[in-house]
């Protein structure tokens, strides 16, 4: 093995370790000025929209995704290395600012305990980062369920739009994992009560709020996207949005601070700025357009990340979040790991929160190789996008050099640049080759392109994704979804781009499919439209918008010590 | 008429007029300094508790509560005389600070718009004080529901502490006005979304954890109350705890934060102290411990505002509040106008959001006279407590000077301090003879002491406050209600005190009753336990906890202009 996994402190030691530097500094070295920032707490400052303007006439970065093979239930550590490498350029002497999402809370007491990268690539305090930090989540969770409470208020005032009870598809939303909330009837006990109505939670990083605050360029196209929010149809089948129930001003309002972006910065004192966290199946997985469109003018290279494998995450970038944002990427990473490359073979069983199986800790060079199917395809995703792919060999203390060989060389047979990178024992220092790489590839041109005009009919888009992104033979639609296609492009929705909502675990829709599978077909069950945000989104396979806790959540190793301290995150 | 309505600008406007001071320079003005102060953006800071230690030795101020007569549907001006009583003192050449709750986001987009206080007497920024401030209602939400989701998690798994399903009391927060929310089931939808329940969400400000962050002396005593928190009963009748879940200490680091007190200021630059809003009714209505014993070294005066009537806020203040802090009040405000006495008489009808009845604007001090048995019966619920007494009568344009010196009459006859005070129209300037008048009560022995021992049996503390406070002959007991008390007593609940659970809109329980009725009983329909926060509540009549919204929600008008600036608040 490479490395002694024994030799590094554990995350919130690390963390807690770190100096950090005034957050002023590091705004002031990202070209912010203190007029344009708001402290919150000592931990994260809001930075104000004003910023896009003022720091236009600035150098533009380099704009690198960071984006991954198909992930396994390991995790591929895609926000590790995003950190990491942001890190690594300061060791080449340039400036590297990360824009990242932010984590759900829901889960940080469900499974996970915290979500902030890890070792010595981490962004801190981790304690706020996945703790209400500024209190975006929950403003989007006051917007939304504002809307919730004024359609059914409206419904129950008399219902002057006619809308139709059972037609009605927006939900409420809280930041929670809490199955028993997924299903849900509301309005009993009486007519004081309202009117009774079979409906549901969802967890606020699946609300469309959360979806078009991420894509909103400011403050004024985040009132228009609001207003435009579709929360059901009427009794003729028209569309019923936020603003005919007057209340997008006040999810506006509501969401005023909510979209200024938060900057933090990494146990380096690197500049992160942290914003959004939308859903990657159901949504775009990406963080925040007005974090981009502020960092691109902040530092010489800006690394974002997408969320899931590059089929997904990067493939919703190019074509949806930059759509919206109008930045054009100059490079695009590929996190790759000898184990998520092994488990590709299609030979090891992994799930989460287990132990590895033994045999896949064994130096075997030929596992890796015989899973390059995927990260091949993942490759070619970024190329037919016009962009260049850099392989990240995200290094774990059990890997061996051969392994990590093996990986540089599907790289080299790809033509694409490569790393391994050992940001998570070394930090920065650890990422300098890929910092390195991610340069080079920057200096080559780049011929961004989307993957389909927005005039191509809704089911063609779904088909182009499905074939040339995911190496489907074509999708199969149910008649539901026919029929709402249909419906979409007669509502004058047919130009929105698609947001494919699959699982991300295969590239295929069934996730105990590895590697890159052929000779399939992908069935669209259903098709649903966030007007808002301003996609559509088809549902192939099953989506759980709202977590459960398992039996032992993290929630009960949540605690504060005599000093106050917080234990129990990692 | 005293004064011109019209010449007044509107709240927000006087409010965007106003000069903030810097935080810091607030801060300082009290004794705080920055090491102790976290700003939030630029409107408010959060102080370190800390702060509670480190300005125990500067002087004490003088502590007064302000509080009310029984009020009417119109409002008596509690909050507004507070901050303008708070900006009078600089006035006579004292430091006064003012302590007030926050208001809950809920009512601001239903029928409130806002409230800050009015006129020039207020808090700014409204928007913030409004708009989810530092985030510390959220935080409660947060705690509040990951405690449900944990219990319904605990009895979805195997349910190990024997939960009896029926004997669950614990439900959901959100701090929003949404009525199809007060009666649910939850669960539905098969085994994976957990058990199906009855149950509900009642408004954030209606949480115990609000109730019990609100009597908290320290991050420890915050835990261990948490700790207390009964959810429901085991199949033996035994008490299940927050603890015996394991989740007071998630919940705890959720409120981490949300413990320390924000600071604030009026349109005058006085310090104001804005933290947590229990219930009035079935909490304390009053603002949090910590802030006081914070801002009791801060001033000269400590001005603390409890809710509703004297017989409702100050009892609870002086029985409950006092009791957790440790502090004796030296004076207390009772506010009192004109249009609420006239109200008191009985001989108007006065609906909330409708213009008054013209007969009541007509000049008339005999009306006055004839609603003064309220006024009376406040002042000996403060004088029973063996407080000093001081009548504001809080001026309206539409007052008479005929009709205001009848109120100062009735408080002469009972020997009263009292001082008209137009702080709405003027500011500080206004309120200079109520400053003085509270002054000199201050000067005067004050010889505090609560109204019932704590081993004093439940039913007994019941019938004190309904004899002693309201003017009952005495308590009607339901055979549940009963049952309840003895359960509790049995359970080692006894000591603790008793929160009647009230209309605020007469000292009986019926609203429409005015004045000081005697010959009635107060009905105890029921009784429940708010364990972790530490008081018992008599259900005497029936209490929203989840408010609807209007015909005419206040959100309709809420927006952001083309400035980006806040439309609609009031």
């Amino acid at each position: 093995m490479t490395e002694s996994a024994t030799s590094i402190p554990s995350d919130l030691a690390i963390s807690r370790a770190a100096v950090p530097r005034p957050l002023t500094e590091v705004a002031a070295e990202m070209g912010i000025g203190p007029h344009l920032l708001e402290p919150y707490g000592n931990a994260a400052a809001k930075v104000s929209l004003d910023a896009i303007d003022e720091l236009r006439d600035r150098p533009r970065a380099k704009y690198v995704v960071v984006s991954a093979i198909t992930p396994t239930p390991l995790g591929t550590g895609k926000t590790t290395t995003s950190v990491g490498l942001g890190q690594g350029f300061k060791h080449i002497g340039k400036l590297g600012v990360v824009a990242l999402r932010q984590p759900s809370m829901g889960p940080t007491f469900g499974i996970k305990g915290g979500a902030a990268g890890g070792g010595y690539s981490q962004v801190i305090p981790m304690e706020s980062l996945n703790l209400h930090l500024t209190g975006d989540m929950h403003a989007v969770t006051a917007a939304h369920n504002l809307l919730s409470a004024m359609l059914a208020n409206h419904i129950h005032k008399g219902n002057a739009l006619r809308i139709d009870p059972h037609a009605v598809s927006w939900r409420r939303v809280l930041d929670i994992n809490d199955r028993e909330l997924r299903q849900i009837v509301t309005g009993l006990g009486g007519r004081t009560n309202g009117t009774p109505a079979e409906t549901g939670f969802d967890i606020t990083a699946a609300s469309e709020v959360m979806a078009l605050l991420a894509l909103s360029t400011s403050l004024r196209d985040l009132r228009e996207r609001l207003g435009r929010i579709v929360v059901g149809y009427n009794v003729d089948g028209e569309p019923v949005t936020a603003e005919m129930l007057k209340v997008a001003g006040a999810m506006c309002v509501l969401l005023r601070d909510a979209i200024k972006p938060n900057l933090m910065q990494t146990v380096e004192q690197t500049p992160v700025m942290i914003h959004c966290g939308p859903f990657g199946n159901i949504a775009t997985g990406n963080s925040s357009v007005v974090a981009d469109l502020i960092a691109i003018h902040g530092g010489d290279y800006l690394v974002t990340e997408a969320g899931f494998g590059a089929d997904i995450g990067a493939e919703k970038f190019f074509n949806i979040k930059c759509r919206a944002s109008g930045l054009t990427p100059d490079a695009a990473v590929v996190v790759a790991g000898v184990r998520d490359l092994k488990t590709h073979s299609g030979k090891y069983r992994v799930t989460a929160g287990k132990p590895l199986p033994e045999a896949m800790l064994v130096e075997n060079p030929d596992d890796v190789y015989a899973g390059a199917s995927n990260l091949r395809r993942q490759l070619a995703n970024i190329r037919r996008h016009g962009v260049n792919p850099v392989v990240a060999v995200n290094a774990f203390p059990t890997d061996y050099e051969s392994e990590q060989q093996a990986i540089l060389d599907i790289a080299a047979e790809e033509g694409a640049y490569a790393a391994v990178s050992n940001h998570f024992t070394r930090g920065g220092k650890g990422a300098i080759d890929l910092a390195q790489a991610v340069a080079e590839a920057c200096d080559q041109p780049s011929t961004y392109q989307r993957l389909y005009p927005d005039d191509m009919p809704l089911a063609d888009k779904i088909e182009t994704i499905a074939r040339e992104m995911y190496g489907a033979d074509g999708i199969d639609v149910s008649p539901l979804a026919a029929r709402q296609l249909e419906s979409y492009e007669h509502n004058g929705f047919g130009d929105l781009p698609v947001c494919i909502a699959k699982t991300h675990l295969s590239l295929t829709d069934d996730p105990t499919r590895k590697g890159a599978p052929t000779g399939w077909r992908l069935p669209v069950r259903e098709v649903r439209a966030s007007v808002g945000a301003g996609f559509i989104y088809p549902i192939c396979g099953t989506m759980q918008t709202m977590p459960g806790l398992s039996s032992s959540p993290a929630a009960e190793r949540i605690d504060i010590d005599d000093e106050g301290n917080i234990v129990g995150l990692s």
